[in-house]
C-alpha cells in the first residue's frame, strides 16, 4: 500500500469525524495511542503490538489529513538514505 | 512510495544505531517528536509541520524494525474502510 493510498483511505472513512473533533482532539487521541503502543512494548505480545503500531499510524495520518499535510510528500527526504548525509547506513550520526 | 519500502529504507539507514540503542530508548526518541509534532502544531508552519510529520513516522518505523512488526501488515485493517464497520466513511462510531 503506497502512503498516500493509506492517508486517502483515512481521509475517505473518518475525515468528516476527524474534522469535527479538531486538531488538538486527534493530537489527543495520537497520544493516547502512543501510550497504548508504551504497553503493547512492554507486554510484548506481537499481535497487541502490531495493533497498535496501526492506530498509531493512523491517527497520525488522519492527524496530516487535518493539517494538510501529504504523508508521501512528507517521507521523501527518507526515501534515499539518511536525510543529513544522504547514505545508507547513515554515516553522520544524525538522529533525527 | 509504499510503506514496506519505507520501513525497508529506514531499516538499511538506521538499523544498526536503532538496535544499539534499543527499544525503550527508540520509544523514547519517538515520543520527543510526538512533542515536537506538538509544537509544530501550535505554531502552524506548514514545513515545520511537514518535516516533524516526517520524523514521527521514521521514528515509528524504526522501532517497528526493531520489534519485528509489519507496518503494510498492520495497516491492513484500514485499506478498505474503518476496521470495525467495514465502511468509508465510518458509520458505527468506532473510535480506534
Amino acid at each position: 500500500m503506497e502512503i498516500s493510498e493509506l492517508q486517502s483511505a483515512l481521509r475517505r472513512t473518518y475525515y468528516k469525524r476527524d474534522a469535527k473533533r479538531g486538531r488538538d482532539a486527534t493530537f489527543r487521541w495520537l497520544t493516547e495511542e502512543v501510550g497504548e503502543l508504551a504497553k503493547a512494548l512492554r507486554r510484548g505480545e506481537h499481535d497487541e503490538l502490531e495493533l497498535e503500531f496501526s492506530d498509531v499510524l493512523a491517527w497520525l495520518a488522519s492527524l496530516a489529513n487535518l493539517t494538510g499535510v501529504d504523508l508521501e510528500d512528507a517521507m521523501a527526504r527518507y526515501a534515499d538514505g539518511c536525510p543529513k548525509c544522504e547514505r545508507s547506513p547513515c554515516g553522520c550520526g544524525f538522529v533525527r
